[in-house]
Parts: C-alpha cells; sequence; structure tokens
C-alpha cells in the first residue's frame, strides 16, 4: 500500500527525494505525511472521470476527512469544492482564501451559528437536513432579509455494505427525510413555495463511507432520480442539482478488494445521464463528496519504534511513540493497516534469518496507558530494532482530523512532499499550546 | 446518577446554588461541570478508608482521567500525588505548582524527552515497564549523574472482569514484566543490583479498570506480597513500597453495580497489613492511584436540545449539540450513560401525557456526521423540546482527556462549581485556537 512516489533505495523507503527515516527525524513522529503527487493524481481521477456534456460536474471535498489550508489551495487550482461540517471548518476554509461560493454546509444538528457563518458568508449551499432545521433556516434567513440556496438532504433507504458507525442511509438514520415520507416532504414544500428567502436547487442524498461497488452508487442515482421525477410532477417544481454525497473506499490492506475509481465515477455519470433522458429532467448540476477517496491512501503516518517486547506468554509487541491519540480508527471501528519497518523493506535475509522472520509478527501498539491502544495486530516484519521508523500507510483521512491530546500527547505536524518540495502544512503542537486554555491563576 | 449537591427547584436542576440551564447559557454548550463537592468527598473516602498504622498510605490520582490546573490544587491540599504519563500531563502539573515530589510516571513506552523531563524534575518515582527501559534509564541517569527513584511495574496475571480494551494484566499484556518470567527479572534485578543512579524502591501493578468487586483488589495485593516475599528471599533485597495501582469502578447507571468503596479501600488495607505480617516483609508505602473513582461521578456534561427527529421508521432523535468529539467512550467502549433534561426534572403529568410519555425514547445523538456518533440509546425521557438543557451525568472521567476536534468542532469550557463559587479551571477554545497550527502562508 506505499504511495504514488515511493520508491525503495538501499533498503530505505523515500518519498520524493526523501528517505521517511529523514522525514522522521527532522519532523519528529508521530508526524503525518502526504505524497502530494497521489492528492495529485487523485485530483485528476477524479476531474477526468467526473464528467458530462449533459450537465455541470461539481467534485465537492469532504474535508472532515482532513482539513488543512495548504490543501485548500489544492482544491482550489483543481476548481474543486469543499464541505464543511462547523464554524471550524468555515473559519479554516475563508483563511485559507478558498472561494466561498464553492463551500456548502453539511449537519444533522446545525447551530444558529453555524447557519448565520453560512449565511453571512455566502456559501454555494447549505445542504437542510431535516424540516426542523429549515424551519429554523427560513427565520434566519427572514430576519437577515439574505436569499439563501439550499439542497435539500433525503434519505433515500439504501443499504451499503459498510461498518455500522458509518452506514447512513438507514430508515432510522439520523440523517435527512426519508423518501418515503411524503407527508413530512410536503411540509418542507409549503416552506420553500411560500419562502421569499430560501431557495431549493437540489436534492442531497449519501448512502455511507469506504463503499467499493459501483452498483451502490447506481442504485443510489436510479433511486434520487425516480424520486426527483415523481417529486417534480407532484409539486410542478424543476429540480436543477442532485448531490449524490460520498462515501469512495480506499484500500487500506492486500485484503481489501481491488477499486475501480474510474469505473465507479463514469457509472455514476452514464446511469444520471440515462436517467434524466428517461425522466426528462432538467437536472444542470451533477454532485458528489469524495473525502477519503481522495487522501486516504496519499497520507502515512511515520513513528518511531521505542522499544519492543516479548511477554512471557509469548506475544511480540512493537511499541511505537504514538497510537490511539493519532490514529483512534482501528480502536474504533476495529480498521486494519499495513505496517511497514521503513529502514528495513528488502533486507537480504539468511535462510536462518527467513526462519526466525517467520515468528515475527508483532502487535503494533501505541504508547498510551490502554490496552485497546492498537495500531494493527498481528503484522509480519523483519526483525525490528529500537529506534527503527515505522510507516502505516493509508492514513491520510479520519486520522489528524480525530486526533487528541489522551494522555497529554500532543498532535504531531503535517507534511506534504513532492520531489524536492516539503511544506509544513500544520506545525507539531507544543506543550504550551496543550495547555493553552488553561486557567493557572483559579484558586 | 446525579451528583452530590444537586437538587431540584420548580423542576430544574441545581448544582451548588447554579441552575444547570444557567450554566448552559453561561459558559456555552456541551460543557463540562464538576460538582466540587463531590469531588471533596471522594478525596475525604479515599483518604479516611485508605490509610494504616502499620505503613504510609498514598493516594495517587491518576490523572489521565483529567487534568486541569485547579484539580491539581485540590489534589495538593489534600496530601495526594499525581501520576502522569506524559510530557504534557508532567508540564501541566508542573506549572499548576504541583510539588513534583509527589508526582509519578507512568507509560509503556515512555519517550526518552519524558524520561530525562522526569529526572530533572526529580519526581517521586518512574514506574519502569520493562527491562528494555530499565536499560533505557540506567543510560540516562547515568549521563545526568542523578539518582532516579522507581518502581518496577509487575504484570501480575490476574484477570479483571471488564472491557478488554481496559484489561490490562493478561499474561499477553503490554504493561509490566511477568510475574512469572524470573529470567526477565533476574536482568531486571542484575541492573538494580549494579546501579550507581537507579534506587528499586518497589513494585507497581494494576489489573485494570472499572472494577467493582473487591476481591479483585485482594487477589492482587496477596499475589503482589506473595511475589515480593519470594523476591526477596532470592535476591536479599528489602522492598520498600508496594503500588497496587487504580481500577476501582464508579456506577454510570441504574443497571450498574452498587460500588461500596469503602469496603474496597479497607479490604485492600487489611489485606496487605495480613500480607506482611504473614510474610514479615517491611513494606513501609502502600500506593494506589484512583483516576476515574475520584472524578468520574462528579463530572456532568450539559448540552443544549438542537432539534428533535422522528424519522420515518419511528424512531425519535434527540440531537444534541456535542457529541463524539466530546465523549467518545458510547462509540469506542460501548460505555452507557445516564441522561436527563435538566429544565423538565419533575414535570407533572397528565394521565394522558404519561402514556403518550411511555412512547418517549430517544435516541440522544450528537452532531458529528457519523452515525456511530451516540451518547445514549433508548433513553426514557419526557417530552423534550428545542433548547432544553440535556445532562449526561458522569462524564467526569475520560471524556474532557479524549476529547477532539474532530468536524471542525471546538473543545467546550470546564468548571467547577461549590456553593455560589464557579471556578472556569478550563477556557472553552476560540476557533482561532482550532488553527493555531495551521501554516496559512505555505504555496
Amino acid at each position: 500500500m506505499r504511495t504514488k512516489s515511493m520508491r525503495v533505495i538501499d533498503n530505505n523507503l523515500y518519498v520524493g527525494n526523501y528517505s521517511l527515516v529523514e522525514l522522521a527525524d527532522k519532523y519528529k513522529t508521530p508526524l503525518y505525511v502526504y505524497d502530494e503527487v497521489g492528492i495529485e493524481e487523485k485530483i485528476k481521477i477524479f476531474s477526468e472521470n467526473f464528467k458530462s456534456n449533459k450537465f455541470t460536474c461539481e467534485i465537492i471535498y469532504a474535508s472532515k476527512a482532513f482539513l488543512a489550508p495548504y490543501l485548500c489551495k489544492m482544491l482550489d487550482a483543481a476548481g474543486f469544492g469543499i464541505d464543511a461540517v462547523s464554524c471550524g471548518d468555515m473559519h479554516l476554509i475563508n483563511k485559507s482564501g478558498f472561494p466561498m461560493n464553492r463551500v456548502i454546509l453539511h449537519g444533522n444538528n446545525k447551530s444558529i451559528e453555524e447557519l448565520e457563518m453560512a449565511i453571512d458568508l455566502e456559501i454555494e449551499y447549505i445542504v437542510v437536513d431535516s424540516f426542523a432545521e429549515l424551519v429554523k433556516l427560513e427565520e434566519l434567513a427572514k430576519a437577515k432579509k439574505k436569499k439563501v440556496n439550499t439542497l435539500f438532504r433525503i434519505n433515500p433507504g439504501i443499504h451499503a455494505d459498510t461498518h455500522a458507525y458509518i452506514e447512513t442511509s438507514l430508515l432510522s438514520s439520523k440523517f435527512g427525510e426519508s423518501i418515503h415520507d411524503d407527508e413530512i416532504l410536503n411540509k418542507v414544500m409549503n416552506i420553500y413555495l411560500n419562502s421569499k428567502y430560501l431557495h431549493l436547487d437540489g436534492f442531497h442524498s449519501h448512502i455511507g463511507s469506504q463503499i467499493n461497488n459501483p452498483k451502490s452508487f447506481v442504485a443510489e442515482a436510479k433511486t434520487m432520480l425516480n424520486f426527483i421525477k415523481r417529486f417534480e410532477t407532484k409539486y410542478n417544481y424543476k429540480m436543477n442539482t442532485l448531490n449524490l454525497g460520498g462515501g469512495f473506499g480506499i484500500k487500506y490492506t492486500d485484503s481489501d478488494k481491488e477499486i475501480d475509481l474510474e469505473l465507479i465515477l463514469n457509472e455514476i455519470v452514464k446511469s444520471v445521464e440515462e436517467g434524466i433522458a428517461r425522466h426528462g429532467l432538467s437536472i444542470n448540476k451533477l454532485m458528489i463528496e469524495p473525502g477519503r477517496a481522495l487522501v486516504g491512501d496519499s497520507g502515512f503516518t511515520l513513528y518511531k519504534c521505542g522499544a519492543l517486547k516479548t511477554t512471557f506468554s509469548g506475544k511480540k509487541y512493537l511499541f511505537i511513540d504514538g497510537g490511539m491519540s493519532d490514529n483512534i480508527r482501528p480502536a474504533l471501528y476495529q480498521a486494519k493497516y499495513t505496517v511497514e519497518v521503513a529502514n528495513r523493506i528488502k533486507d537480504e535475509l539468511t535462510e536462518e534469518e527467513e526462519y526466525e522472520n517467520l515468528l515475527n509478527f508483532y502487535d503494533v501498539v501505541g504508547k498510551c496507558c490502554e490496552s485497546g491502544d492498537i495500531i494493527a495486530l498481528n503484522v509480519k516484519l523483519p526483525e525490528v530494532k529500537k529506534n527503527d521508523t515505522i510507516v502505516v500507510y493509508a492514513t491520510g483521512a479520519y486520522t489528524y482530523s480525530m486526533a487528541m491530546n489522551y494522555n497529554g500527547l500532543t498532535k504531531g505536524a503535517v507534511i506534504f512532499v513532492k520531489e524536492d518540495k516539503i511544506r509544513e502544512v500544520i506545525r507539531r503542537e507544543s506543550l504550551d499550546d496543550l495547555i493553552n486554555t488553561c486557567n493557572f491563576e483559579v484558586e
């Protein structure tokens, strides 16, 4: 699961012009590294395969996967939009200079502050999640006397084959209003049709995360287009936009299925083109929201091996200088990762060593005071030594964005590497950052 | 599961002199609140029940549960020690003015920086976790020419009945060296006996978290004392200290067992007194490390209900303005919590309403874009309204300390309340705090 521009020189892994050991030593570990070439390639795949001559195609990056000012600049240059879910996200995106008219706001329980900030910054769309939220938004827009462009989130009730925590389209999901709920949708349309401020430009749906089967997306597209046809007829209202959400998977380990992203994107566009023609719809804009698929497998985390331990019961531990604090996904979702020793990539082994190595199955665990602090279990590795540089692949999504200061640990730096250029896009937290909000004066 | 000094006035919950609604409005939500009287009472229970006239008893607060400067001051006044697990912890504790000679350092993979900081700050003990760490520490102490006082962590191999993630004493655990591993312990003693700098003052053990059965601790004490006897005889070495770790449980919900903390503490002291007498040991100091048990059930979290939603499938959602970002325990450990509506505590209900209320089972979920963002499922509550103040009890441990900025959310404030006094011990993070480490200049 090495990234796009990795190569091996003298048993050492390199990304761009730098050995991973060099990067780990310079920026300290844990260190989040992005292979910029990998992200560029993903941007290209999305751009070239998500397009149509029947309608505009917009690619909106789901920034909860990972957000940094420099990434906003890359996305801006590519003409992508960004999906934000909070004031925090909008604040960062705005400060990075990203055009706010290409930002959309999501969330099942948006606060007044979030809605007001979105209105004030004149973002592209607020994706309204429920009837209750629409009522709240109508009040705010009226008070501000500002036009607000919206999509409305529909729960299409399609089951995607993924982890229950990230499956978002069960009939009982907290997101959106059900495609079957004529009564509530009638109330929704009543507000839109009578509002001087709120414009309904289209519908949004999202069926889950880490999906690798094009059929799931095609089923979603067909379901939404059938629904739009029925809806347009009923309300004599023309829909301009369809947003099919995200959920495009990546490969974390060898045992994950291959994902043919080009095929998935082509199938989505084709099925929407066909559906529009079949139903005679006037959809002018199709949107998708990849997050993980854009950055996930171009990111990796570097650690130093602090110590090795073989327990009395024979289990071999490789202790890294990070863990659940910088990557909670194994503990939270039982996520699996691929691990290598960056400075022992192609060691030539004697026959004896080869035999020994058969026994080198390590549990790669962190430094938090907790048994659940696991990165990967039963990983076959060459004989690891203290201070070796450990690389965990495909950690570009939902790692830094979910990082925490548990055990008083500081968040690592994030760097982007391309050829001879290293960009430190987020610096390492200092000990003083950690206590920045503490009040030391209170008696 | 209300806290010590809570009472109800006109259907509203109060802590000290303040209604929870008032606190939520003033400090914004999510808000972490500690009932200071509850913590004081727990300090008293520990002080009064963990004592002996045969040896010194030291209570060391396991600060990974929750750490703030003001809490350090309370613990200092009580004569307690603090257990740190990182430079971050030691930095905060030191800046709070806490005496560092009552601080001990834990961790399965301590870094060079952590060990050096502990040596430089002359803390009470470094609890050495493994043979490999002992070797590292010996080198550092020698380089600094500094005496270092240590305990050595033993894995006693006792199974505590708790969640696998927080069960830390399986034979295959990452913590400590096995009580059965004579070979490694021999290597350990060889270093100690030949070191000019490292002093072995005693052993440490810890059998897990959220334990409510005194028998688990008694088994641990007996096992460790038998081991010490055997060890002392073998090496002709007198042990001064026994540290039995923490793991004292609290009650989260009505279905949790009652925990008789006084009984547990008395049983521990009694069994150690008996063991010492039986074996003729010269243990002069007994230590325990409560974390959760000192602060867990005196803390609670306040949220505002942002919206309610009944899905087409009939599930009722109560959306709070926080979630897995401020309390990841339900998603991570399937932890259960007790929830109430702070401003609808004793609403008088008509018969009809009573009947209606039977249907008021809510899933209390957060605002993160993720289906796993759950606080409590199927909670029976009175009919909740938007802007109601929601209280989640027993969130004083492992919530703020595990909080994250996922979805661009900022960490809430932490306040301590006692009668008419409110202490804001940690302020709410601002949007600018959130982007503090971001580099906006990089092109």
